[in-house]
């Protein structure tokens, strides 16, 4: 039965807070083709209290975690600004990587691993837009493709958080919350998003919630509201809007309290508990697709895309005005 | 008991088309307090039938409906352009009068209403903006005045029908339908739109659908979709974003068919149907008020200020950037 | 114009409690066919009150009210066990009259009112069924005669109340509030209850809730669960489960509030506010029919096969087994 | 790194059908902690192929494979009359065994199973209901356990296949489908189930639906509707009823289309894609309490008294009366 055994993915993974614990449990409870090996974290209490939940053990530095013979991939879920020097370090060493999104904190950052990429000649990078993995989202995109809609004309998206303690300003809410619509916006419609404008009711202040409007090379108009103080809970809902009829994505958990005047169901305000089987279907993906020299979910091209959409959307929270998004001719790596 | 009967409003109806037929019909079997006495509709034929229908007596013009000694009060639901100069007419002989939407095809027209409300003195008209009616909407309204949503900041807007015979050219869809909208927010909200964006995907050909920001006095922003052709049928939702919480109006019918392999509920395609209720609420409101001398309902200010920014609203759908809606200051007569 | 006002049905209301008041504003603001002239209840005040709610009289008693010549029809909604006597007393003036439900205290006393229809010849007594013009209730029976849910074979009734002050002892939960689902599953089915069984998880007490099964002569099994103190509000629902498929009536108000962790709509726990679209339909159906002569809903058969089916309820209730309902051969009256 | 590899549990499932083949794949595709090592069938091509496909090795024959060095435990997913011989085989080698259910297909034979654990003195047998791990049905229980539904007083359970070709006779549909309720009404309440009546509005032929009537040691009704030719879909409901309000079960597909005229979601008709996610979570719970020597989920105990309330159910289904339901006492190793 070896040959089972030695089929499994060993994985290191840099960053044990909120994400890379999460990360570590679902990898270790939920995706048999791949283990835990190595965990690191600059804090080493951290690190050490999550690699051995699973019986891992933890690196030195993250460039001995990239270079250790025990890991065979690399799932990065440290600072945003630490990415694009790890997923580097990988494709140095020729090792498949999960980078959590955003891949890099600036376009320009984001390009160097496309062509370190291009360089290399072959495909390691899967940036981790966990959406495209959701079954939710998933029957949204099939509602799409199946022609049922007819046409997309318009899409709605909302994302709210309870509250958050990383979007805390106010392109960051661009580059770390909204991120994930711009990427699900692409994927969902197989199509490049041409322009976007971010405005916000909010003058002076943080600005938070706001609202994008965005086009898209096939002609469709979307609207996007992120708002990460949103107080009630979690929340990520899509309209996709066609000529033939419309599909809403709004998750609701199956049980319905009716207490003291109400109907309900819960809202959580954990978007790791809310996405949990995204991660998981995401995290399997990849260690299948690792195994067969494969990539598979958003490349890192469509985490420069992701990249360059923000930027974008960066200047257009300024400048008040829509800005174009001018994406460079796509390599012939992601054809 | 003759004092109750003395009581009823006698009602002169103009226009006999879809609309002034469901008004007619509304007003005989749901509104006690009023009775339909005449209708003219410039087509005789349609204007015998629905007259005879609920054994009122036809007119032989318009203004011998408004002058007509059993017209205690006036309904108009003929076509747009005819609407400034019936009000007129009926502010003229001091009758009350409901006016079906849009008060007047211009700001400077709808103006010429208030002006004259003004020079009269008291106020007689209300515009049939019906959703400030409806138990539903009056159920979101109550959702923000009482609080529980904290301060709003967004609000988002979607108006579908399935398709449309009226509203068929680029500003009509905001003249004659996205028109519902501004008045319902500026109620929801008790504040001014204080600034309008009209879009669309579509370029060449009629732009159908329509995606509108608007920003408000009170400084929230607002999203609004008008799709006049969307298919599958009349869809009016609206949602409600605050610091405390958010409320959507989503009317559902409330018989669920598990059938096929798909649970789901009727949507049907007509709005005179879907908002029945509304319409019913408001010509009793409006009834009742016109009996004791008062006037309910959007004013002939709500009128003109919905007809400014429907003026703003397709300005900017020419020139593609935000335009601000200058609203005069307030007569006292609307204070 | 005066031959619309002569039209109009002269109403007297016997009983000006919470169900009367509500008829009399209903008539009053909802029914322009009928007005309301009289109003009697043994308690004067509260007869004071409510008629000059709307401009009408009081009656010295009931007797006189019916014998009334301001008096056309009679809407009865006095205690229970007023009902039969009073319906008689219609009955010998040849007055329509609407009885609320239900029509007697027992299935002798109900068949009494048969009887004298029977002996008039001409119906004039419709039952106070308000379900069957409930447009929710009328979509579902739609779903079922037009053969979309193939042939039925099961229904689930549940009706629930946040608390009551008038079905407060195990009969009464039968004969009070369990009635309206024999009327509703005779006439969804447009068949006849044969069977009954009421049980209850109570032993000792007030056996609320109580767990009702039906057989009917279609050859379907039903269970209803009453439970008049579930606390949490009001809240009647049907299921209808069929060879090809399945429609479940839920209401649910159309506002859905995001607020703490909970997504939610409001149940009130007033069964007058939730069936008050019911209640206006009726009474406007019942005075259109009374104005010609005819009788709509539910007819002293209704009430009194109600009543029958009631009978046997509680015999079950008491047997713990399956009882019986014999119906006698429907009268060619109410064919 | 290789002490994680030695912790997976080894195991050998036996049954190859919709079932064995669906644990097969889940094992393999999301329990980590086990690898499915071989696979017996009956048909040894059906075996070939759903073993290869995770690369694994058929056996020879099912005793082969309990007794399989290289098999630690034993997931029995063969036909139910092969059940109680394969889990003493089991039990005779002291492996965990996860037994689908039923357990058996009488009480006395589940018994069995009872007396070998017993006399072994420790536990090594779960029972696959399933339910026990679906995080709706979890989320369930919480409102049962935290107190917010108050004292419980009724539930209701509906179990719809689309088709079965599994559930073909009147006993099979209570001793095959229905015994899932018998067990999760058991699990939600912590309490036996002491009554039973088992009723169809079928007479002659199929007795498909069956609608059951329960009382509970805690107190309750419970009222069941089992249909396996329900056509529509697969359709699992549970609606608790307390003194403090209700709670119901109702799983819904996160996307609506609004197309032609219906606002619906999709109803899928395969069970085991319906309750995928507690499948592997069964899977999960079971391999890791194997590796750690202990039992979760339903016992052989909890099959045994899910067999003896099905026994009752099939006499309630020949007599038309309420059987009792005589629960021995439990031994202590199952308390």
């Amino acid at each position: 039965m070896g040959h089972l055994v030695s089929a499994r993915l060993k994985v290191g993974v840099i960053g044990a807070g909120a994400m890379g614990a999460s990360h570590v449990a679902t990898l270790a409870a939920g995706v048999p083709s791949a283990e835990v090996t190595r965990v690191f974290d600059m804090d080493t209490a951290r690190a050490k209290e999550v690699a051995s939940s699973v019986g891992a053990e933890i690196a030195d530095s993250a460039d001995a975690l990239v270079d250790g013979v025990d890991v065979d991939a690399v799932v990065i879920a440290s600072p945003d600004f630490t990415h694009v020097a790890l997923v580097l370090a990988c494709l140095r060493v020729g090792k498949p990587v999960l980078c959590e999104k955003p891949l890099a904190l600036s376009a320009e950052e984001a390009h160097s691993v496309v062509d370190a990429e291009v360089a290399l000649g072959r495909r390691l990078v899967q940036v981790g837009f966990n959406r495209r993995f959701d079954p939710g989202f998933r029957d949204l995109k099939r509602s799409i493709d199946d022609g049922s809609l007819g046409e997309v004309r318009v899409l709605h998206g909302i994302h709210r958080n309870a509250s958050s303690s990383t979007s805390t300003d106010d392109a960051g809410l661009v580059t770390g919350s909204m991120i994930h619509e711009f990427d699900t916006f692409r994927w969902l419609l197989d199509g490049e998003i041409v322009g976007i404008r971010v405005e916000s009711p909010i003058v002076g202040g943080f600005r938070d919630p706001q609202v994008a409007t965005l086009w898209t090379s096939g002609g469709q108009m979307i609207t996007a509201e992120v708002f990460v103080n949103a107080g009630y809970g979690y929340d990520v809902r899509v309209e996709v809007v066609g000529t033939g009829g419309s599909a809403t994505l709004e998750p609701r958990t199956p049980v319905v309290r009716r207490i003291a005047g109400s109907a309900g169901s819960m809202i959580g305000s954990d978007f790791v508990a809310h996405f949990i089987e995204s991660y998981r279907l995401e995290l399997a993906a990849w260690a299948d697709a690792a195994l067969t020299g494969t990539v598979v979910g958003a490349s890192a091209w469509d985490g420069y895309v992701a990249n360059l959409v923000a930027a974008s959307g960066v200047r257009a929270l300024g400048s008040g005005a829509r800005e174009d998004v001018e994406v460079p001719e796509r390599p012939g790596l992601y054809a």
